[in-house]
């Protein structure tokens, strides 16, 4: 029973490719490694209804979570939290929990006199201003909270879009959920890196590993630096081996096989492998 | 009127955070700089009803283009044709224009002494396997060609997954279609960035000057380098101003009163703006 994760990544500038979306392969890195299986990501403008239709759609697929990130800031363009109360069809109200974080943290930029006073304006209390019965989640190093909505069986987590206060709301709330659900699950990986067989050639070489070892996932990349790679007598491939699995011991064995299965085979076709990336 | 674009990444790869998915901000910026618009990215599996399902989802919101990327190479994991195949609701054949193409990389592999013959493998078939009714985009770097089907009004183009062949196939073939349908539409970016002035206090300034400019979208950015930048009077914070337009002039006189007048905003709130990053 595998435990499904999707997320959502909002804002204009990772369609315009002004920035690069790291944020959504940190999280799927760290879903993962907690066992947890992300199916999709989808990434859409700071829009209300691109919003609410993107968690409207995830929602329907019936994940464990979802997760989201960017738009929880004090700016007009943070449109996040408006965006999944249409989506849920609940209204906006101020938090009174998420509140008491958004001022706790102008509290200590008064003590250390990087700010004169206090002022709840509209734009903080926006930051605070949540769907309804949904909670806030700590965020130790700035100021917009991250919010929880329990919707049937699954968890729509916000996360904001500035790198280090996603990490930092995702390790200490969201990691904790994610290990709860998904056990003793974990995600096992290894590769092996191929030179003198073509990826077309070891086509079915791979297709026979993956048939003898149901367990494991086996998937071959073209291995570029910098440079092109045309495929040819000199390609380097790297073949992933991965697979999740509660059994450790399981896990070890079965990708060790497949592992070794396909080094023979390689070497039969007159190819060379290696557990470490060479140029 | 606006060229909307969707792209959809299909790769393993993706979804357990093992690679950056550096092809959709190539495809974004690409996209984008060519005058288009891109919605939304999809992010899915190499699975056959995963992407069917992407591709249909996509196809009903009506894009003139939808970009995808992995999956067009010779081993088992590469589900993409498959899956636009299944999308579609057409059989697979073989398409007689990819296998000439898909030969003809093979006979130059043979005359630069790189194989020793030339067999045309199932494997090697497979990336000549087309849905009925599609066209291969020339590959001018690798071996997969690329695909593109008419639906209705959109384009659906495939593109392999790894960089240069995705990049090479994009330039030569799909940026003229891009830019034929965008015409004169060009986009147009510049940033300011603050200083001494909180996000959150910056939030209604913003709110202003987008009232007032509504040809240009502005975005604050909470500007970190290294390390976390909790909210504070260090801040740094970039906004970003970008519009779409056909006209030069009228972009640049739109984006530069937007930016004069926020940057008045500022310097009367007590903060400092440039047009250069500074640490």
């Amino acid at each position: 029973m595998n435990v499904k994760v999707e997320v959502i990544c909002i804002g204009n500038e990772l369609l315009i490719g002004k920035t690069l979306n790291t944020n959504a392969h940190w999280l799927a890195k760290r879903a993962t490694s907690s066992g947890a299986d992300v199916n999709r990501v989808t990434v859409v403008k700071d829009d209300i209804s691109e919003i609410a239709t993107a968690l409207r759609e995830a929602l329907c697929r019936r994940p464990r979570f979802i997760i989201t990130t960017g738009g929880l800031g004090p700016t007009f363009d943070d449109k996040t939290l408006e965006g999944i109360a249409r989506g849920l069809n609940r209204k906006l109200e101020v938090s009174s929990e998420a509140l008491k974080m958004v001022r706790e943290k102008y509290e200590t930029l008064l003590k250390q006199k990087k700010i004169d006073k206090i002022e709840m304006t509209p734009s903080r209390v926006k930051m605070a201003t949540f769907p309804r019965r949904t909670h806030a989640l700590h965020n130790p190093v700035g100021t917009a909270p991250g919010m929880v909505a329990d919707v049937k069986q699954t968890s729509v987590i916000a996360l904001p879009g500035v790198p280090p206060e996603m990490e930092a709301i995702f390790d200490e709330s969201v990691a904790p959920m994610l290990k709860k659900e998904a056990g003793e699950l974990a995600f096992f990986e290894a590769s092996i890196y191929v030179g003198g067989v073509m990826e077309s050639s070891l086509a079915p070489l791979i297709d026979k590993v993956m048939h003898d070892n149901p367990l494991v996932y086996l998937k071959s990349h073209v291995y570029t630096k910098s440079r092109p790679q045309v495929e040819g007598k000199k390609s380097h491939i790297e073949l992933h081996f991965s697979t999740t699995n509660e059994d450790f011991l399981t896990a070890k064995k079965s990708l060790n096989k497949a592992m070794a299965q396909m080094s023979e085979l390689v070497q039969e076709n007159g190819g060379t492998t290696s557990t470490a990336e060479t140029s």
